[in-house]
């Protein structure tokens, strides 16, 4: 059943969204309070979907199809008048979300959900005082959402079980894979296992043991060729005869001898920001930067149409 | 310039370095002392060939004619025969090891390099008192090494940096990513990566934060498709205006915060067992489990055909 979806703040993660929601068959209002800002997004939008119905990325609907469904918002009201979703991606700043969200629960009707995008701020933060606090949740995606099926959802202690279940059931239903968290915690769960595997790659370089590009490689030609299409549960559970348990018990000890060399909590020394940056400057020069940035931007977009193409095997 | 190289142990990764060595022109003398085992490993190596050749795997070579630099040594000393390159493939027992070397470094022609697949014995603890313990090292591969192409090289202390050299020189020539350790340490270096990531995973489901699924879900559908071509120096490098130096120090208190949480050491409890086994069995029955590891295989071998692509590109 399509609805009418507000995305709320049109810079690279709105953007994405609308394109999620739009090609899915929802009307989707774009609303940012800058000046020009939504006129901008929609021309970026609008630029970039002739490149992905080609590669089938707008699940069947057509470009034109799609733009059709994008509107601009001349106001937060105008906004949030009948929608069923409200997806906020606000700056990353408290204050910003606190005001922001005293006028989303205000001028939402009663039965929409608001959903924030962000990565860090827990929903409790800023969502504690509203009349509507329980239609307040984070669902938050890895960039850009369009290409990457993730949400995390994040309830705060007091979001009602259904507004998890219905904004689970929507993104399913636009094509994304989201998960649940219990409660909130620093950095949700991708943020969470990515900074672990970080931790272990910075502390390996400042070590000694080898140099940057070697991480790099260990993951990219190696152990994340299989994490692009199965989790690391699967991995162990397909890695041992007898299934997870058996791998856990198979490896205990080689888990447990390497974990504990991993509880140091380091920072970042001048010494070792040096280190690091001269050594991914040798393999890419800084004016390259951007350029390289784009080269991701096609792979993860030939990624999305890869596992596309998985699920119709 | 094609050379012999010398394949002890037939076993799964034995097959796999088989193809890896003769695909790229070498001959291939295989060796494994139980019987039958390398008329065995040569039936299931040919019989998966076609299926290599027609998705562009064997580069360029045909199937027959790899088959064709394929033999079957009689003993150790006619595998060792005349070979530049020895890739031992034995159990993982140090013990096995301690007595199989002595036999490789006495029978292998001088300039030799002997290289183990270990994923967990350092080179130091089945070299030391031999003579020609200069050209041994490790060179521990992902499964399988013909379609996953990272390998660590680890040398032990007494190990000669030409040694390290010659056979990094190797693996690129045949195609593969080697990545080198200036020294040894449990795990190497995709181990110990794996482990804090999974660590963090196991902590998450036991701590009741999310499901097992969830862990799964964030990986393949998330974090892991960047990883499948990008590691994650590269990604921070590219997620921040002034690269990684940028993106370190951006995010310098959401690491500290994160990794200040995650350095408890724990082992698996029968409890957290039980739960994990749970939930993994009700996604997929244990009488499925090698079924869909031969899914996971041709997923493997998709992904594999999509990174050469990116070569190519």
């Amino acid at each position: 059943m399509n609805q009418k979806v507000a995305v709320i703040g049109t810079g690279l993660v709105g953007r994405a969204w609308s394109i999620v929601f739009a090609r899915a068959g929802h009307e989707v209002a774009l609303y940012d309070p800058a000046d020009g800002a939504v006129e901008s997004a929609l021309a970026l939008i609008e630029a970039s979907l002739p490149d992905l119905e080609a590669k089938e990325l707008l699940r069947g609907t057509t470009a034109g199809d799609l733009r059709a469904r994008l509107s601009q918002a001349d106001d937060l009201a105008a906004a949030l008048a009948g929608v069923a979703h409200v997806q906020e991606n606000a700056p990353e700043r408290v204050e910003v979300k606190r005001e922001l969200w005293a006028d989303l629960d205000r001028l939402a009707p009663p039965d929409a959900v608001l959903a924030s995008s962000t990565s860090a701020i827990p929903a409790s933060a800023f969502t504690e005082p509203l009349a509507g606090r329980r239609r307040c949740l984070v669902a938050h995606p890895i960039n850009p959402p369009h290409l990457v099926p993730l949400v995390e959802l994040v309830p705060a202690p007091w979001t009602d079980a259904e507004v998890v279940t219905r904004t689970r059931d929507l993104m399913k239903s636009v094509g994304q894979a989201p998960i649940t968290l219990k409660r909130e915690i620093d950095g949700f769960i991708a943020n969470r296992l990515q900074v672990a595997l970080m931790e272990e790659g910075y502390r390996l370089v400042e070590d000694g043991v080898c140099d940057v590009a070697d991480v790099d490689t260990a993951i990219s030609e190696g152990i994340g060729m299989r994490w692009a299409f199965i989790g690391p549960y699967e991995v162990g559970d397909l890695n041992a005869p007898g299934g997870i348990r058996d791998y856990c018990q198979r490896f205990a000890n080689m888990f447990h001898e390497i974990s504990k060399t991993q509880t140091e909590v380091r920072t970042r020394t001048p010494e070792f920001l040096d280190k690091v940056e001269a050594q991914r400057r040798q393999v890419l020069a800084a004016d390259k930067l951007i350029e390289r940035g784009q080269w991701r931007d096609r792979r993860l977009m030939e990624m999305a149409v890869w596992k596309n193409r998985k699920v119709r095997d």
